[in-house]
């Protein structure tokens, strides 16, 4: 790596993308990425992890169609008014003119909740929680960025339909839990969930909590985003149910959308380092390499039949690795697998082969340790835990001085320089602070993410808003995104 | 069900598809289908059985863009005349037009092959696997049927690069050996491989051999394809790399593309039956239900205690097992379950609680039989294959008597009544046979399959083509297809 990340991180991002050959930009369609196995194969594993939480709490994976007639995306106005300018149309198949035209779907409400309507009767049918896995596309007006913001990129989307108002908003907290358990615990990537304030909810939601995470330039990316959508949906697309007493009613619904290209460009972002990729080892595309360190041509055979030995060992425990066997120098094959992102390298020379171990060098750490060949097994049970706790806590350190505060919009622009979050009194989250909210990005660059979910904070009587001088409803936070 | 097998095969079928709830056809585009949980969740596992086999022959994962330029889709001519009629076109987005219209993906060779002449340069970039997994949008103009038959279907879809005609040939048997341990060995649907004539290939092919699968009914369905694309693509797509002599010279190509979403639909026309669905272990939503079969109140607590202790037990096993504790008789509860292809049922009643067994009933056979708690554990080892053995081998059976031969169209025409292929002399299965197979289309309703791949078997001269009476250079295979 030319550029170091401590000194320009996006471009030490933009670099790390194309030189350890994650993505390709070069597809001749502006925002349309080329994911190579790198980023195919960890965003496969990423899928993974939320497959299984989401169907730990009761989701059902189904597959709706990317085609929606523009007829039935047009039922909830405010939806289809916030996605209208993004949306690419398709009015021809072969020759033929279609008699609607069709949005490629930009999200998936609309394809949903048409069938919603179908499906469901009867409070016996609630609750009903579906989730799918696939590829959206936007016609993004602001600058592309690969992995960060594309005009095609890959999601889940979970959309959970209930009988109560009750039930919907604990949903929203149960999403929040399932953005704890994969992007915090699984993958190391803190963040904190803010309630957006009104003029920046999803559209046709009533509101969005969303998690913010911060990368190490303090710059914050938004990660999934749960959304209490009240009956919006369920008016326009007229979804009912009939309750136990016999009454008709309009269901209640939430949706739930990890963007999986994002969280693995964040994952890059946060772990990786001057030497390349770093991933925790359940994403790894490559777990462990074997690199045979060969010196005097007699210990030659003695070597490779160890590190052929490991390898299918290794195999047979169902870790992925691979056996560098090519003619390069172990000095180069050291740093091209740094670059990738293996998360073990194990090195196998005469002394190796001769008394029993392995040299093992961590990708996270760069610690180097001996393991002896009887001792193998149960270090590569304990490191990927190792690996995982390492990661999450300089990550953990990393985000532990995010908060600031400021008061007036000097202090603010001063503060926002550090990065990460800066508490503002402010007059209203509600839209009648859009304007004010427009100030803030205008006058700093920074951009008002909402409230901070769980702080049960209030400004003291008589503060006033950072940018109208009216008495300060809220406290909110603001940052520079992505 | 209604409808019987053994009666009226088709509509026992969309009976099925519909009562079991395995797709929903209600979705308002035509030919685009909701795949519901137990569809998506079978295709998810069939995705799983190709990507082991794939990766273990070196294939690796990549994501390519869903829509391809018009000038990009049309380097290669032949290729293009094939599917222009069937391709969906985005001509705008939000209110721009745009600059180039863009096809939805009928298949990717286009937007592969376009960045494969950005990354091959040498002979060590040599072989190259490539596969990725994706729905593909075809504008049919044939009569659609769920799951046969989509306008938007899910398929993987592998492209691999050589440099010698010899290695890209010898990756056709590899493909048809993957369809063979996945589709027959792991699924349990036997096929045979044709090559097909020439007015048949893949557009823009030298060859092309699919599996066909024969139905109960006696009905052909194509099953994954291979292509051996020889260097038309490379010569159009500029796809060159330096061998070890330092000479330039244009690749040597294949692709194969197994539809997912048309195995699913064989499976369940294979194996099910007018109980229902019918699923190997692998591939099952449900392996296991139990249910409680209470009588008197006083055995209720003893019964529902082991129910929950089998549920924990079998989860931590890693078995998909629903505990069915509804209000439901036990007979309305089998019936279901039956409906919906679980591949056990525990029964569990007061004599069961009391004795420490557990009544199973097999899905696949109808057998019931007491399995000893302690037993459990090595039954639920075992099963698996048995299930799986006893499906491909009724399979099996069924697959035996399928090849007939005539010598007339008269004689063609009766034995396919009969299903299955037969084979007829035929002049020729280059362009110039292409009028005698409409004849054979238009006067039998079957289609040509072509020479089936492995037998080494010729007219004797003298014989003449069943249809122009011309001396026949080959034995082809005709059927009737889905």
């Amino acid at each position: 790596m030319q550029t170091k990340k401590s000194e320009n991180f996006s471009e030490w991002f933009f670099e790390l993308l194309k030189k350890a050959d994650v993505v390709d930009q070069r597809y001749p369609v502006k925002g349309f990425l080329v994911h190579k196995p790198i980023a195919a194969f960890a965003e496969r594993q990423i899928y993974k992890l939320f497959e299984e939480e989401l169907e730990k709490k009761g989701h059902k994976l189904m597959r709706f169609p990317a085609l929606i007639p523009e007829s039935v995306f047009a039922k909830e106005i405010e939806h289809i008014q916030g996605f209208t300018p993004e949306v690419f149309w398709v009015e021809k198949a072969g020759t033929d003119e279609l008699p609607e035209r069709m949005g490629l779907r930009p999200t998936s409400e609309a394809a949903m909740y048409w069938m919603y309507s179908q499906w469901i009767r009867s409070w016996r049918d609630l609750p009903f929680k579906v989730y799918q896995e696939c590829q959206v596309w936007r016609y993004e007006t602001k600058h592309t960025r690969p992995l960060l913001r594309d005009r095609e990129f890959y999601w889940i989307e979970a959309h959970d339909v209930f009988a109560t108002r009750e039930e919907a908003e604990k949903q929203v907290l149960e999403d929040m839990d399932t953005t704890e358990k994969v992007l915090h615990e699984q993958l190391g990537l803190p963040f904190l969930f803010f309630k957006r304030p009104a003029w920046d909810k999803f559209k046709g939601s009533e509101y969005t909590f969303a998690a913010d995470c911060v990368m190490p330039n303090g710059v914050v990316i938004q990660q999934p985003s749960t959304h209490f959508l009240g009956q919006h949906f369920s008016k326009a697309y007229d979804i009912k149910f009939t309750d136990e007493e016999g009454n008709e009613k309009h269901v209640w619904q939430t949706c739930y959308g990890p963007a999986v290209s994002r969280i693995l460009a964040s994952l890059i972002m946060m772990h990786g380092d001057d030497k390349g990729l770093v991933f925790p080892w359940s994403i790894a595309p490559y777990q462990v390499v074997i690199v045979p360190v060969l010196k005097k041509e007699a210990d030659t055979e003695a070597i490779m039949n160890k590190c052929k030995e490991l390898e299918e060992k290794l195999k047979a425990m169902k870790v992925r690795v691979v056996l560098d066997d090519s003619e390069k120098r172990p000095g180069a094959k050291y740093y091209y697998w740094e670059l990738k992102g293996v998360c073990l390298r194990f090195e196998v020379g005469a002394k190796e082969a001769a008394e029993g171990f392995v040299t093992v060098a961590r990708r996270d750490t760069g610690e180097k340790e001996r393991i002896k060949d009887e001792e193998l097994k149960e270090y590569l049970e304990r490191v990927p835990g190792e690996i995982l706790k390492n990661l999450r806590e300089k990550a953990d350190k990393n985000f532990e001085n995010v908060l600031h505060e400021a008061s007036s919009l000097e202090e603010l622009k001063e503060k926002l320089e550090k990065g990460g979050f800066v508490r503002v009194p402010f007059c209203s989250v509600e839209l009648d602070g859009e304007e004010c909210g427009g100030v803030v990005s205008k006058e700093t660059g920074g951009k008002v993410r909402g409230k901070l979910h769980g702080a049960d904070e209030k400004p003291a009587e008589g503060e006033g808003c950072i940018v109208c001088g009216k008495p300060a409803k809220e406290y909110v936070y603001v940052a520079k995104e992505y």
